[in-house]
């Protein structure tokens, strides 16, 4: 159906797009619509997955449960989306007083925060009367699919530059507010040692870094003058761009300037690079400031790194880096093959089998079986009924729409993850693609029931 | 500077994060409190470019625009967030409530929205107090760059497919909540149809479509079934997915039920294709409703279309394209290498010279010179007070703080971009990168200060 909306003037700053029922695509209204007046509220059991992995990725980093459970408890339509949407055609009244009443009371099963996963794994499941589980869906694949793909893009930064304290940058290049904010998060989470982004430090506590741009430097008369500024405005905690004419110059100043700058009580913790061949500046800048006496400078980069550069900038006497656009927007692969699918209703499993897109049916679990050196060896994805060897993946997160636990700490999770990057084996850690796949069983029951699925859904395609 | 903040607990839903002045790189306001400390507070000039054309690009589409004026008038620090960041090291009480009282009082000049713009151009001109038009740097630019990117992708999806409906349906792809609602927007603004986010259709009035979900279908006891009870909670307007399980028995079912469907007053609009070899399957289900007597019901396809896929179907008998992933992340180029640099400080130029990175100093005005075709001939980048041929570009947008227009309608800007597509001669209407790169001279003059700049530089350098 196609409608042409009158756009609503927001009187004051609109509210948060994110905290909208109405950011959900138009199919979800058009098909509510059609369940409510038919009746199929039945129980409805829907899964998240990614279908495989791109380019050269050899693993993902589950994220974004934190931000799919506070969407679930805060889901409700509010009045000023239903004014609006009761003006536009195909929505009658009766449609907008049940979306009014419309409350998520499901249940979620998620593997944790910083899991790592692999493709076909559910790493969520949905079980709610079949209008609420559909109505999620958009919204649960953008916050699933943005996180987990911002986390496995700096856990594979975190690989390249083991040592190296790394700092989110991105917000900038970041595809919009929640963007840049999440995947600050995202990147925390996975291993990043803390972000640029000032919200992202007041939301969810995350270790903020910051030093100052060219513009700085360039609007003061003297690029010295401009480090003594900066330095008598931050002297606890000073870091100096030293790029901006000539970057070994700029190391040379920092070295005559020292010993009136520590008089002053100011300590000189860092200066930060950013432009150039990033290797030669940096042996050439630590030399500077070695022979100057200013060992305890460290040497920061930045500036248009992504994991590659920073695995071939591995023996470059570097102690940090910020990262930005890569990592924000995933250059290699800025979306993935995901989706969230019905697997089950009214009891009965069911299966997608549009070509090339075909699915494994029924409620499943994801077991994970370490070898005896501790790391991992295989998964198996069962039915969730079966028993089997391995840890279950899967965990409650919430029942009847209220969350089973508040939100664990950032560090839980960022702790949790660096676990699991220990538990990789050699070949998944490398940036390049391993040659073979880690090894996802399908259990027999599980291929029974998609062979039972794919009879009868031949029965049901003749009708 | 690092800090380690502990993280707010919202009792509430936290607000829109784009609306608070925290969404912001710590170094905006580690640079602002050396601002405001040594008395730096004159007229900054600060233009926004993009310096290179990625990949197979010829051209890029201004937008963002309007969100950025929204952004700078709505611009002021929250109480809650100075009450946490007073709480962070390094910032004294005198430097909050400067920030407290901080409003942007500037000018803007810009491209309106919908124009098409190349390297080096600035789109936009910033003129404030050096602290207001530093900060807003880390906002301005990711809002431009989201837009424009977006824009200058759904551009390429409209030369690929002339006459042809395109829909965005990238939100659950999106990098977040407000990508997917600005990239609704950027799409329709460059000439795509409408969108199926249900929150763009309300704040920007943009055509919203939708169908059903392969989950409706599967839901059901039969094909038939889904089609029928569909059909009557949308008879007005009806669009059925018919490639759950065989796409062409699907066809033939809705040619079956057309009679039937007929007598209730039930319109069935198109078809929806999803998947397999779509041109294929379009001319087969074609076919089938054309010989069925449906020759009103029209074909629409989606499933992993770019501009290149779009191109390929060129021939096919498919009315309208739903456009998701490649769309919203841009995924041939994800981010752009673009640039809000300081130009002027204090009346002086300045130019930034780090290797890789100069810019061309001072204020400028691009002037856009046609051929007597009425074809773009050529830009000319000069200084803002030189008279040049050609009309200019940038225009009066903001004085003193306040936008001098309301902001247009969003099918003004949709006629200018569809118009300015016109203008584009053949080449750079190619997906394919031209074999030269459209023309954009430089001024003599610019070129002077340019080197006058240099020279001041290197004096400054040596200090």
């Amino acid at each position: 159906m196609s409608t042409t909306p009158r756009a609503s003037a927001p009187a004051s700053p609109p509210p948060d797009p994110g905290a909208s029922a109405l950011l959900t695509d138009l199919y979800q209204l058009t098909m509510l619509k059609a369940y409510f007046e038919h009746g199929m509220e039945q129980s409805a059991v829907f899964e998240f997955f990614v279908r495989k992995l791109p380019g050269a990725r050899n693993f993902f980093v589950a994220a974004g449960l934190e931000q799919v459970l506070e969407y679930l408890e805060g889901l409700r339509f509010g009045d000023e989306d239903l004014a609006w949407l009761s003006g536009q055609p195909g929505f009658d009244g009766a449609f907008i007083e049940r979306l009014r009443a419309l409350r998520f009371t499901g249940d979620v099963d998620a593997m944790p925060e910083g899991t790592l996963f692999f493709p076909d794994e559910p790493i969520l499941r949905v079980i709610a009367p079949l209008p609420q589980a559909q109505l999620v869906e958009t919204r649960i694949v953008a916050l699933l699919h943005f996180s987990s793909l911002i986390a496995s893009k700096a856990a594979r930064c975190v690989l390249a530059a083991p040592g190296k304290l790394l700092v989110d940058f991105g917000l900038r290049r970041a595809h919009g507010a929640e963007a840049g904010l999440l995947a600050a998060r995202a990147a925390y989470l996975a291993g990043f040692g803390g972000t640029a982004t000032v919200l992202a430090g007041k939301r969810f506590g995350i270790p903020l870094y910051g030093t100052m741009a060219h513009s700085f430097v360039q609007a003061h008369e003297s690029e010295t003058a401009a480090f003594a500024e900066f330095a008598r405005a931050h002297p606890e905690n000073t870091v100096l761009l030293i790029d901006t004419y000539d970057t070994e110059a700029g190391a040379a100043k920092v070295v005559r300037m020292m010993p009136q700058l520590e008089r002053e009580g100011i300590r000189v913790k860092a200066v930060r690079i950013d432009s150039g061949d990033l290797a030669e500046h940096a042996r050439k800048v630590r030399r500077i400031l070695d022979e100057g006496g200013c060992r305890e400078v460290r040497v920061f980069a930045s500036g248009g790194l992504d994991e590659q550069a920073l695995a071939a900038l591995a023996a470059a006497p570097i102690d940090g880096f910020g990262v930005g656009t890569s990592l924000v927007v995933s250059a290699d692969a800025p979306g993935l093959d995901c989706a969230y699918k019905l697997q089950e209703y009214a009891g009965v499993a069911r299966r997608k089998r549009s070509e090339g897109k075909a699915t494994w049916p029924g409620r499943k679990q994801v077991h994970r079986v370490l070898g005896a050196d501790g790391k991992l060896e295989r998964d198996v994805l069962a039915l969730e009924s079966e028993r089997q060897p391995g840890a279950p993946l899967l965990e409650p997160a919430m029942r009847a729409g209220r969350r089973l636990a508040p939100a664990p700490a950032m560090s839980e999770l960022r702790a949790r993850m660096l676990a699991q990057l220990e538990q990789l084996p050699a070949p998944l850690r490398s940036l390049e693609r391993a040659a073979s796949a880690y090894r996802v069983e399908v259990t027999p029951a599980l291929k029974a029931l998609a062979d039972e699925v794919d009879r009868r859904t031949r029965e049901v395609a003749e009708r």
